[in-house]
């Protein structure tokens, strides 16, 4: 069997593990975009609203919808950032702190189980072939003559 | 520095692959949505649109999105299926024909240089940890004590 091409495997990989982390998110009535963003955001210092959508690589649109039921749901409060007027500081309160440790076990989980199936020298592969895939994009001249 | 987890790596990784398609797609008024569309409707057959979503594992309202504006763009037509009343196959037109063929090239050329750069040993070990990965996930017993 022809083996698929690398960007087809990545993107339905991706896909599996999100399917996997909604569902599992699903039984506290959660879901991996909470999950996400509880890890994304720094517990002690809170995090600027504004480099929450970067980092996490999300739209603004996803991203406000999100932290939204998050406030509803009291994970996280608003603060006026002390230096900076026009931005908001991102804080987690005490269940969010809470979830936020309980995210941060299972991603610790889910990759030490591939770990412990792959092997340390599969997983620096891994990341060598992860590492080239991103600067080859970043180069900007794959798709020159 | 300490290493980023696997499923961190393969979403921003999955991330940057879709952001440069969507560019290189951009250059021809295109999107990687609807390139990969293109990708998945048979050029001589034509595919029931009904096993479209699962083959793209799209949502079926953003598939709808992507199909119409295909119609409108004169890439595909709908066609009833020959032996099923209820289902609709989606054929490609001259044109999209012609488009799936530059999608084709477009994906042919990035995973060429990817494997360019790694070679095949490395290829190989990276199937082996994605095919690790997605047997984990389907056993269902990573987040079980």
């Amino acid at each position: 069997m022809q083996k698929k091409t690398i960007d087809h495997v990545l993107r339905s990989t991706w896909q599996s593990v999100s399917k996997m982390y909604n569902e599992e998110a699903a039984k506290y009535n959660s879901s991996m975009a909470v999950g996400f963003a509880l890890l994304s955001i720094d517990p002690k210092k809170g995090t600027p609203s504004t480099s929450l959508g970067p980092k996490m690589g999300m739209e603004a649109t996803s991203l406000s919808r999100t932290l939204k039921s998050m406030e509803e749901k009291k994970l996280i409060i608003r603060k006026p950032h002390p230096n900076d007027g026009r931005s908001v500081l991102i804080h987690l309160t005490d269940m969010g702190k809470t979830q936020r440790a309980l995210s941060k076990i299972a991603v610790i989980k889910f990759n030490e189980k591939i770990i412990g199936e792959i092997g340390k020298e599969s997983l620096n592969n891994f990341h060598f072939v992860i590492e080239k895939i991103n600067e080859l994009i970043g180069n900007k001249n794959i798709f020159k003559f």
